[in-house]
């Protein structure tokens, strides 16, 4: 019993901190009304009437009359896909308002396994984000399909499920459960037996008989609901549906059309990042950006803040956070405005400590000192050239019909396209004509030397190449390009620095980003990072590709789970049939 | 994991049984929606369009249109109230469409301590009604006022804490909280230290800084709040506001102007029933005639069946429950009417059995082998006689001024009122005329021989004697009466039938009814007691008494806790001071 915060509700002892004049956003009511926060320490002692909390050695804050909230919680974001370092990240997404993120830190699991993940939360510890662990339930995702150096099975889940910080495991994936697969099923079965512990669902396309049976399993959160019906689905069926704006898909506002102007009950929804590009973090910001834009779809003010605090909270049965009241973590926002236009977060208190003043960043967490296992992930078996990017024709052909995929120009779902293509010296050429590329992952821990090639369309790159050790769910090295040569370069570059993003153009490395965690995070500031990116995407939309941010979308592109087609170090991969297919179809000449 | 769950979910095995053609209550999304319930064994398999799970062997059940809801819930009952063992008891609700109820059995504790709730526990496992724990966090209530058999300290709940159906602590009493008692301090840190562990709070009066002291030690639940301020209050913090209509304090009506024609978010409101008199569930029945009410005060349909269900299942962080959902305990109700005249439930699932049908109970329960620790719990240290109940007067005074308690007819809060009283040989007379009564509470376990004696008003009895061993919060045997004679016949009678409910009249027994289990609890059936019960009152009503059901009020007159005065083995108490007073005051003449 923490008898100095007793002291303090009851009266006895002044106040660390008051907030006062303020407008409560009572998140449990759905009232909006005059008040202020008292704290002691890390939480919050009396919300509403506190004058009688302020005492010898009380700091006041005065609120000014803004909106004081909650804290807001991110119920599912994959830090990693910022690019940025648990620090940084922690730096840019408290700056908007953040306290608290919900995150399975899967990436840095299939680079340095549990070790490597329990490294990075090691690291955030410093920081003043409270991170909640969900144990990935299965690293990699398609263990048939693609070379991953961490490796996760039920005896290291059940383990890491005892974590002070573990609320649950993570991306159930709905085809997994839907066949049994036994080590999902095991761990589910840890789940529910465990109190306080929840099973977040990746149920892509589940419906019907299918989302039944995910739920009977134990699933009850999901943030892969793509339209209004299928968020409805989720909820009403008790899974906690998670609206997600992620800088890969951006769905949103179509999502939220199925609550707005409604008197649907909300509590079961709630608003997700999932991927969070480090530009959008530096532009436009974290869950902050996402009420603006769920208040310019007409959801109302408290509701939406309902949909990053209390909601979130109850999704992973956690009573500590997501509201203002005594006894509960002092996590706190103050907000300026209540509408697209003029919602901006102002100040910002996590765990009782003002991080965020008037929207500048009070904090600064010095670089970590990296656990080895985290460093010098990339090592090639075979070395690299660009014959190791070559797609042999049959014997004697000339032309072939292939099937190249394409990426959808908003989301990285990939199609189908049939293309004739020329063959020469045995080999089958790309066609810049016909937006046809080269594609190719790379197996980068120094376990079997696998090269998977396929053909790529969507992006319109028209010279060079680009290379990125960022590549879901198995984090070899993608690489896509014009030209053999430049592939090559791109590769060797990234193992010789240790993974990172490149763009290669007649033999010179145009632009270059060191990502030294694990092949997949940078130490720089959000800002840099963001600076480096620019620079980066500008170079590759010179060279003619119509994506904005291509790194981001070529990490999916080797998603094995991802409909309809992926390519990995294992080849050409039929997401549907979940088999490796050539891509060359037939002769033509 | 429940693989036959799972097929039947998944559509490749038939369910059970399903409900079909009715209309769903969705308590997570706020939609009612016409579907069904497909059930496997205990458990929802699927909710919606269940068509597909209909097979060889599947039993059909046609709603017929009737409103489906998850089975009802109270949050906070003491069985006891109802003077019925707990196997009639869970018939009489189940009946009603009750499917579970949170309770601390406190009272049994208190004659039979954790033992007697243990085997109380073992009797309900062959019944249908669903019973979560909530440890009593103290027996008895005060310790210093009252004599109990059953004791509890900290290590006593800790281990009652590991029971598989514990939920938490109950009745942690305000005041206590504000003295920091170290026992109770004690438990809710172990509470507190436990995942999905509760505190329930028992905050008469309590708001400002010493509502926010007790919810910041851990309170999340309370169920005394009268006013619709205190309502608001409660919910304001994060206190889950149980609105309370017991068959002693019928404050829902009034409690819900708070919320009825607002849109307040109701999420942290649930209904209960506390202290229900069997004669009420006989007659008018459980939550389901609450439902009534609140439909009568112009609570909206579906608020008020989430204030029954969903919301009472969060208030203890249970997720199995208060849902219709793929994987939740199959508890259901069928339901005709959706306002305050057409509203009943006609058929009643519990754990997937079907209790009701078409209002008829299909259940019977045999009476139990009581465990002995709950039988013969009546044994007195000394004799009791009429010269036992005698005030003795000042030496010399003829006439005294004594404070006399009254209880309020509508609730037994008992208030003050000053009378001048004969004396005769040396003891002070009752003055029918005055409506004040002899009133004294006797220890029953043999433990001291303790009997606490004062003056009473408010029934305006005017003939005979009434007792019971029904006595918040010890369960000694509380006698009225208007002479000592019938006073003495009453307890001794008591004593010798193991305990009950009494009425004597110039010596002759008018009317007894046993409660062989622990002095509290009858055998018979809820509408054979009910039957008892009334003509119980009836003849105390004969007899001038203007309180509808005398014995429950008397039960709560010795309640060293309910403001203003009790009467306790102890003696004449102040609860306002916690001390014993002599109820003589002056000597007048």
């Amino acid at each position: 019993m923490d008898k100095k915060l007793l002291a303090v509700a009851g009266g006895t002892e002044p106040a660390d901190v008051v907030i006062k004049n303020g407008q409560i956003v009572n998140v449990y009511t759905g009232e909006i009304y005059e008040g202020g926060v008292a704290i002691c320490d890390q939480t919050i002692a009396a919300v509403g009437d506190v004058e009688y909390c302020i005492g010898e050695g009380t700091k006041i804050i005065d609120a000014g009359g803004k909106y004081i909230t909650p804290g807001f919680i991110d119920g599912h974001i994959h830090p990693e896909s910022s690019d940025l370092a648990i620090r940084p990240f922690a730096e840019g997404v408290l700056k908007h308002g953040t306290t608290s993120i919900m995150t399975d830190l899967h990436e840095v699991g299939v680079v340095s396994g549990i070790e490597g993940i329990e490294a990075v939360l090691a690291e955030n510890e410093i920081t003043d984000l409270n991170l909640y662990f969900v144990v990935p339930s299965h690293v990699p995702f398609s263990p048939a399909l693609e070379t991953s150096a961490g490796q996760f099975n039920p005896e290291i889940i059940r383990k890491a499920l005892q974590r002070e910080d573990a609320v649950g495991i993570s991306e159930c994936v709905g085809p997994y459960i839907l066949a049994d697969y036994p080590d999902l099923m095991e761990s589910l079965d840890d789940v529910a037996g465990m109190k306080g512990m929840t099973a977040q669902g990746h149920l892509v396309d589940m419906k019907g008989a299918a989302l039944n049976k995910c739920v009977a399993a134990g699933v009850s959160t999901c943030h892969e609901a793509l339209s209004p019906e299928e968020i409805m689905d989720r909820a009403r069926v008790g899974c906690y549906a998670m609206l997600r704006e992620s800088s890969a898909a951006r769905t949103l506002a179509q999502q939220l059309t199925a609550i707005v102007g409604t008197d649907i009950d909300t509590s079961m929804m709630s608003i997700v990042t999932d991927d969070l590009h480090c530009c959008d973090l530096a532009e436009t910001g974290h869950l902050d950006h996402h009420l603006k834009l769920a208040l310019g779809c007409g959801l109302p003010f408290v509701k939406a803040i309902q949909m990053v605090t209390i909601n979130a909270a109850r999704a992973f049965e956690l009573t500590n956070i997501g509201a203002l009241a005594p006894g509960k973590r002092a996590d706190i926002n103050l907000v300026e405005g209540d509408t697209a236009d003029t919602f901006a977060v102002k100040d910002v208190f996590s765990r009782g400590k003002q991080v965020v003043e008037n929207g500048e960043l009070l904090v600064h967490y010095p670089v970590a000192e990296h656990n080895p296992c985290l460093l010098n992930t990339t090592k090639l078996l075979n070395p690299i050239t660009p014959d190791s990017f070559k797609i042999t024709a049959p014997e004697g052909a000339k032309k072939v019909k292939v099937t190249c995929m394409d990426t959808l120009p908003w989301i990285p779902i990939t199609q189908p396209r049939e293309v004739e293509l020329e063959v020469e010296d045995g080999y089958v050429k790309c066609d810049l004509e016909q937006d046809v590329l080269y594609i190719a992952q790379v197996e980068r821990y120094g376990i079997n030397g696998n090269v998977g090639k396929a053909f790529m369309g969507g992006f319109h790159l028209n010279s060079g190449a680009v290379a990125s050790s960022v590549g879901h769910d198995n984090h070899n090295i993608i690489v896509m390009g014009t030209n053999f040569e430049d592939m090559a370069v791109a590769v060797n570059r990234l193992i010789e620095i240790g993974g990172g993003q490149i763009l290669v153009d007649g033999g010179e490395i145009i632009k270059e980003i060191a990502y030294p965690v694990c092949g997949l995070l940078s130490d720089l500031s959000v800002e840099e990072l963001a600076a480096e990116k620019a620079e980066l995407n500008a170079a590759c939309a010179a060279r003619g590709c119509i994506i904005g941010i291509p790194m981001m979308f070529l990490s999916f592109i080797c998603l094995a789970a991802l409909p309809t087609l992926a390519i990995t170090d294992h080849g050409f991969i039929n997401v549907l049939t979940m088999q490796v297919e050539d891509p060359i179809k037939e002769v033509i000449e």
